[in-house]
């Protein structure tokens, strides 16, 4: 399907200056000829605008200490978008810009966790999930959560709650399934969470890669008295292609949660922060890169669309993704462990994908690999061949 | 006393932009009229080539996740430099780049402490060693420790170890007391760490800034034999002022303490890391850089023979700082608290300072202040004289 919104160039792309700088499994760390389908960052690089306003702030040749809870020209950019944009009720006195959404969570995990007390965890989910209640020295109850009747299903999370349970993992949208949730779902989810006096650590990193036949809902749209507990986790890797620049915020609902917050994350010590470089390029990404998000999101809809047919000619199931750049392939019809599937493709075909390894995302996630698809078309094509190659002989046994 | 070395350009000041950008009780914290003399940074912009590198590496385009243990070109330089600067024995395979020296503070502290265990805090000393043992759950033990014919007296500092001591925290050069320490004296601390079987947490943050009539000699001089439990942190702030990029980096001399290093500091899951920007400003400070630190060094002695003549003609008591560009100023014949002698300066005076309060310093500091030099030689002269103004009246009574 085309359409006549607005894509990234394809013009933009530097393979050479990839292949120096993106590291994380990706074109860095790759034997040359490989294509790396493998960490959630895009190929495309950032919008110009935060190239600009990034030298027009070095040019004036300082780079003093910043305030210790943050610029607080950043904590009204994200405020006054996040509301504009996804009508998310955020409380400007209480946005804490932060070095990257995944300190984010190990921050909360351990503001609201101690030693004997349990996360729930869906299985499966991002890592950082399971990393940030280790890192508190919790435990991790994992939550199985598969699709099903074309949403996650959360009907049985209350069986997982225990008395030691005080805090849920909640990844909206949901990497790696690339699923948004109802607001029905997140009102039971909110009800749930009040009811046992759970905190929620509500990852929001791909709540802008939501595709135009989906719709996104936060927890942050709900009144104020349902949400005191829900501390939210967002960045700007994602949206804005700016890993490397380290880049998040954590969004709290009360004064006690952001009291915790900032005790747990030392930036009234110093020992945490935020680079001013980065805080700089935050208050661009918030004012002035949306016209980019919607540019990228339109690219990553055609690939997506493209992926997702190209995998299922080749025999294998995957559920369309509502949001997110990446898919979860169920490789369970060749027989193969997800390791192995990737190892297989790698060695043959030259294409880099995740493995559905519990280390990655979950007891729940063998079975299945994660392939991302923040690359550009012609790129994404010559992958896709190469992977359809390879997966003909295993199905061919 | 004039020299033929190279000094600062005064034209290099932005009055403007520090107003803007320097936080932490400096310029854009005071009210308009007050001269900070407060947080340990530079009024002196950073050397230009800080600048050009990073706008070179920003016009390439792309921020992508960098290798999770940092750059190994950043490894390289700082091993490189720190051996050709001052004959330090850095393992490049042990060079953790980390957001902060701050930072790597509080993870060494985290690393080597557990709740219980004490840690040896001289008193005084930088706020940042009591401030890791706390957020290490781990006791803090005061050494005091004041000047004695000229040296830091460490001949007392057995009698404060306990069998619960695990870490001696160390700063080399000493912050607020300007001092070096001799090879001899570093010989026997470490004799002493390795009888008891201690840590010890080697801050040399201020190790470049040390001026020609000192020497600074480094636990890493030693044999290796010798420094198997000494972590070193060191930063990029004080020697070549880009406090605002978070630039530090842990030094460990064996791989099992690179091994609780790197757990401790969350790279792994990436919760940990240094922006990107960050990494590439670190290399050009330690390949490029040091022209401009030998500059600065050469600005900030003048300053400091200017601001210890005139503290003593006020009337008061003052130690030369060997290293620093910190005054550590006897106050106690004014019979003022240091906070107190901080209020009259501020309102009075319209200059402002650091109190030897417990939180900055520790018990020991109370009847004492900091007196930051960092600035222009015209703006350090227009501060002592309204300083002289107040100090009178209060020497008066």
């Amino acid at each position: 399907m085309t359409t006549n919104k607005k894509t990234l160039s394809i013009q933009d792309i530097d393979l050479k200056t990839l292949k120096e700088r993106a590291f994380n499994y990706r074109w860095a760390e790759v034997p040359d000829g490989h294509i790396p389908l493998t960490a959630a960052d895009s190929d495309f690089p950032p919008a110009k605008e935060i190239r600009e306003d990034l030298i027009a702030y070095i040019e004036k040749g300082y780079f003093c200490y910043t305030p210790k809870t943050g610029l607080s020209s950043v904590k009204t950019a994200v405020a006054k978008a996040l509301k504009e944009r996804k009508n998310e009720n955020v409380k400007e006195e209480f946005v804490l810009p932060i070095d990257s959404a995944a300190r984010g969570m190990s921050i909360t995990a351990k503001a609201v966790l101690e030693p004997g007390s349990e996360m729930l965890v869906f299985d499966p989910v991002d890592y950082l999930f399971a990393a940030s209640a280790k890192s508190a020295g919790a435990e991790v109850v994992y939550y199985p959560c598969m699709i099903k009747d074309g949403k996650l299903d959360l009907s049985k999370l209350e069986e997982y709650i225990s008395p030691r349970t005080k805090l849920i993992g909640f990844c909206n949208p949901h990497n790696p399934l690339g699923m948004c949730y109802t607001k029905e779902q997140l009102k039971e989810l909110l009800d749930l969470a009040n009811q046992y006096d759970l905190w929620i650590l509500n990852d929001e990193v791909w709540s802008d890669i939501v595709y135009p036949d989906a719709s996104f809902h936060s927890l942050l749209e709900f009144d104020d008295s349902l949400i005191q507990k829900v501390i939210t986790v967002y960045g700007f890797s994602k949206s804005f292609a700016i890993a490397g620049l380290r880049a998040g915020v954590i969004l709290t609902q009360s004064q006690e949660a952001y009291d915790m917050i900032l005790e747990t994350s030392e930036v009234l010590t110093t020992a945490g922060g935020v680079s001013s470089l980065t805080q700089v390029a935050m208050i661009t990404c918030m004012t002035k890169c949306w016209y980019w998000v919607d540019a990228f999101i339109e690219t990553m809809r055609i690939n997506r669309d493209l992926a997702v047919s190209r995998i299922r000619e080749m025999g294998l199931s995957v559920h369309t993704p509502e949001a997110t750049f990446v898919l979860f392939i169920d490789i369970r019809k060749t027989g193969l462990s997800s390791e192995d599937f990737v190892k297989k493709v790698q060695d043959e075909g030259q294409v880099v994908l995740v493995p559905g390894s519990k280390s990655f995302f979950g007891p729940g996630a063998q079975g299945y690999v994660r392939l991302c698809f923040a690359t550009f078309e012609p790129m994404l094509n010559v992958a896709l061949e190469r992977m359809e190659r390879v997966v003909k002989t295993m199905l061919k046994k």
